[in-house]
């Protein structure tokens, strides 16, 4: 399939539609019209065709759409159809918890390495992955075929971290750190921003609060 | 000062704004133009001067903006000049990785209470704050002025427990749970999907791969 030009803002709703086709198919649903994707999902019906028309409209949308076959191209669209060896730098509470994170390996993303400074740390396992030693990142990655690297470090050592990687052969990071990395053209960046969520919903609430008590 | 109807995209750039102003604060630079933000966080000066004319415009482009006059303002169009109570609910991995991070404290998001429905966390202390029994968050919510909600519990209990929250007068979600919660109009979501984070990642990692594999 040729896909066109994709902006990133149709990409972050394909997940939303993953998980939503998903849900639908272990209810045994087999076929659903935008129509009612639309309801169910809380968008216009307009929005699912245009931004399925991206990848070529999977199918008769007056006769509704397969949810298997749906499920399973998206899934092929998001790469969920390959396995990702996956790393994660820094092995505190949130580097286990996403360590841990079962439905990632339930998606092809596989857990291969841990990594943290501290010694402590050294040895224990997540998921029967040995937690090691920082040092061990080049030749890990350069010997484990390591598609994605996770990073859950303080921002003051996230950025050199990122350097190491990239020139190790790492082509994405799953940025957790609170600093915007710079990586050369071609190395593929997703930033998770938690206190930027967690102020986005403070100015929510705020503005909320100020609005009902003028 | 009157606030015009802000998107919630410029309420999502004001988090980064302020997380660079704060950095040129800490390093002692007291003006800086639209054009040098420009260059250090990579957008437009232009986008930056469209963005702070929503609030009023923050002063002189001409002579650069103030730092530290900045860098208050927008905390507090953030809301950051006030304190939130905050309770964890899941005090997995993920619970306690929140629960444990100081920037948020430091932010004024203090950490009032922990629940998990596993009776081996129960009593055990997350910055002196013990887990509770879930039974507890009714009360605990009521009696203890709770702002936010922070929810890392699977999605399956997740609905429920919005709804308990939301009846009990909390105002404001913020969803690790893999689920798009329906809540009463008025009560603020911010949701961090994870899996659809990582999703697109991946998409882009595929994307990329292809393109320069043909």
């Amino acid at each position: 399939m040729e896909e066109k030009d994709i902006s990133q803002a149709v990409i972050s709703r394909l997940p939303r539609y993953f998980r939503y086709l998903g849900e639908l198919r272990d209810e045994g649903v087999e076929r659903i019209s935008s129509q009612e994707l639309s309801e169910l999902m809380k968008v216009t019906a307009s929005q699912i065709r245009q931004d399925f028309n991206n990848f070529g409209g999977f199918g008769q949308q007056g006769y509704g759409y397969n949810v298997e076959f749906l499920y399973k191209e998206i899934g092929k669209i998001l790469g969920l159809d390959k396995t990702h060896n996956l790393i994660v730098i820094g092995a505190g509470n949130l580097g286990q918890a996403l360590g841990n994170y079962m439905n990632f390996e339930k998606r092809g993303f596989i857990l291969r390495g841990m990594f943290d400074k501290n010694p402590d740390l050294h040895g224990k396992a997540v998921r029967g992955i040995p937690v090691q030693p920082m040092e061990n990142i080049e030749s890990f990655v350069r010997e484990n075929n390591i598609d994605i690297a996770v990073l859950t470090i303080p921002k003051t050592s996230a950025v050199d971290v990122a350097e190491v990687l990239v020139n190790n052969g790492i082509k994405a990071i799953w940025n957790f750190a609170h600093v915007d990395l710079n990586v050369p053209e071609g190395i593929q960046v997703e930033n998770v921003h938690l206190s930027d969520s967690l102020m986005k919903l403070s100015y929510n609430l705020e503005r909320y609060n100020k609005e009902n008590t003028k």
